[in-house]
């Protein structure tokens, strides 16, 4: 499916847009209180560098489902929007780096997935334009000299192995002022990134090793509920309801039955969220590794008895994370259906908004043939095709209906910016534990 | 001429590119030194909130002839660059304004100007987009009521008069935290603005009462020279050269002596200069009142002869500027032909570069069909048609040809942005002097 050239976003094929209009309209008929808002907030935390917000829009909800502080994806954004981009990147980069002007890229250690490595090269083209000398290091242990790897786009990436020269982490001879984080860092921080003394964004300790998607929804649930006396409008609506449990683990079933106590409880609480605001649709969960990324150790549940009646299988996949890390927390997020979809072959479409700095970029729609409303579609092996947002998410427009694509659009920008905010507040949250 | 889809940039008519070659190569090849430059400039010195600069292509040179700090034409700017003005809106104002976001634009008197008045319109839609609760004040005598006015694009705009109340500026009872200028005050700054407690941006002391063009391309000349080091290239290729006299009268024939006296040896300067790069082209200079606007007070000059031989009605034309303010101060410029012409018919071009706080945010070309390469293109009367530019002047491609169309924007961009730093540094002067 060709979809670079369309212009059409996705259309909302459930009746159940009562509410969503609801909060559209809210958005938009608050706007200046809302940026007002932002604008005090940005004053207070200092946005990420960069992150990307999945978000899934059941047509009586919006909601974040997961935060990427270490966003790939970068070669699937509108081209228009370089200019954007480029703008975000001066703002964030022109305190960090006034003198210098040289960025290291620190990736993942893949070689072999091209629209990572495709995402990483367009990354490097942006800082470049936006006049950084940019280099791209590496940390994987397979790369021992600089190695240019050649992409599907015609272009060229070249990694060079990074060591240390003191408390300074050099490539080669390139000594950067800023080290721009691109990896999660599921299997914790590399020794060599340890006591650097150059600015490392955004910082190692927002890493999936330390990071947890429970802490960061518990920052979200606060805000949520923050921003909802602001527009006067129940945080339900933008704000997915989670439990977790403490340690367990699938194969040894060791925290089972908590797993499915929490479940069925998280069930009722949509249901009542449901009832209260009449919502004909079945509530459903989606368990996922607390510190997970990849789309890997994610499964839903409609009762307490889908925990307990996982086969081998399905325990296994449960158990292990990117890295092969081992799965030993969850988090019990409430199941958002995406009624978004796009085309005649109703393709399931998710959007996923990119911001750098406090601004939104841009973003796209991960478009799914295969999969259904209730699934997750960043999953291992599964295809999507990227269908680039063609409004920036940063000009609504009044005079339109409230679901038109730049009001749309704005719903999502303003709902990622809220889950942005929420990672500058584990960001300080994790920079005020290391000062004390 | 219908050309609002074209995305055809005016080509260069001329043969004498190599040395416009040789300054775009510069500017590419120098392009992580030249922003990290402007970088360490903007932390020094503040940019002004909007600026716009004509700039007159020679193919053997590239230089701003006038930079407006209260630039009308914003609703020539491409739609498509809106969500980079909303970001650079935000930019500038996120500190000013954290609290209230209440904005006042002050613009000119003028209730008939359609044009202008699409410009303020598009303005209020730009703050507004970009969260801030935008009014339009006016210190107009004959608005006593707040007055709709209908404009030909459809939109309406409503100028409500201003107020004080102690030394507060009000419109109704509209309290704004941050006033836009848009007037540039060729009168004088209004007795009501006086002592205001509220930010006015820019500063009433920039507007062309009190503001000379020869002071601001002074503050150009000393930037041009030390950029020229920087990039290795003589300043010349980017800076006009200029000369000015003291009080003239042109009824009355005062000054006239020192005016030609300096008009030969401008003319002998640049003579100089073309022979010393070997430019085959007749040396001109504009002789233009030194706080001139709306391209009134202007004439050109070949030779000290056309100084002396103006007649009667060419001598009423340069005594009296915008607002019958008279003129008694001119400055001598080198005349920088434009060599950019547009579509079969040969439409002289001049591009126009709009900043808002340090970013370029877009620009448009005023082409004439009327008019030759070594006129003023921005003259009463005289009608011109606005031709958007398609790239956004931030996103150079180095692999690509230095003259096609991303770089050559790139290159306005940079010229246009050493003209808002001059306008900075005059700013900071003005300050400085009244701090003292």
């Amino acid at each position: 499916m060709n979809i670079k050239h369309l212009h059409e976003a996705p259309s909302l094929t459930t009746a159940l847009t009562g509410p969503l209009h609801a909060l559209e309209t809210h958005l938009l008929d608050q706007q200046n209180a809302i940026e007002t808002w932002f604008r005090q907030q940005w004053l207070i935390n200092k946005p990420p560098f960069y992150a990307s917000v999945d978000i899934r829009n059941a047509g009586f909800k919006v909601a974040p489902v997961d935060t990427n502080l270490f966003p790939a994806g970068f070669n699937n954004i509108n081209q228009d929007f370089v200019p954007l981009c480029v703008q975000a990147i001066q703002a964030a980069l022109d305190k960090a780096c006034p003198d210098a002007a040289r960025v290291l890229i620190l990736p993942e250690n893949h070689t072999r997935n091209k629209p990572y490595l495709d995402s990483i090269s367009t990354l490097q083209d942006l800082l470049t334009q936006s006049g950084y000398n940019t280099r791209i290091g590496s940390i994987n242990p397979e790369i021992t000299e600089p190695t240019t790897l050649y992409l599907e786009s015609g272009k060229n990436i070249t990694l060079t192995p990074v060591h240390r020269e003191g408390d300074r982490l050099l490539a080669d001879d390139f000594d950067p002022c800023v080290i721009l984080l691109n990896n999660d860092l599921s299997s914790g921080v590399p020794e060599i990134l340890e006591g650097i003394s150059q600015v490392i964004t955004p910082p190692p300790d927002l890493g999936w090793n330390k990071r947890l998607k429970s802490g960061h929804f518990e920052f979200y649930r606060l805000l949520a509920k923050e921003f909802s006396q602001l527009i006067d409008i129940d945080p339900w609506f933008f704000d997915p309801l989670f439990r977790n449990c403490g340690e367990l683990n699938f194969m040894e079933r060791k925290g089972e039955d908590c797993l499915a106590e929490n479940t069925q409880k998280l069930l009722n609480d949509i249901q009542k969220k449901y009832d209260q605001f009449n919502i004909d649709a079945t509530p459903y969960v989606v368990i996922k590794a607390d510190a997970g990324t990849y789309g890997m150790g994610i499964m839903t549940a409609r009762s307490a008895s889908d925990v307990h009646d996982l086969n081998r299988k399905q325990r296994t996949r449960m158990s292990t994370s990117k890295g092969g890390n081992a799965i030993n927390q969850v988090i019990i997020q409430e199941g958002v259906p995406t009624y978004e979809t796009w085309g005649d072959i109703n393709a399931v479409a998710e959007p996923v908004v990119y911001m750098m700095d406090r601004y939104v970029v841009g973003g796209f729609y991960r478009v799914h043939t295969k999969r259904g409303t209730e699934e997750n579609l960043n999953a291992p092996g599964m295809h999507f095709e990227p269908l680039a947002f063609d409004e920036p998410c940063n000009v609504p427009d009044s005079g339109i209906d409230p679901d038109a694509s730049p009001n749309r659009f704005y719903t999502y920008g303003v709902i990622a910016r809220l889950a942005l905010l929420a990672a500058a507040r584990e960001i300080h949250a994790v920079s005020t534990d290391e000062d004390s």
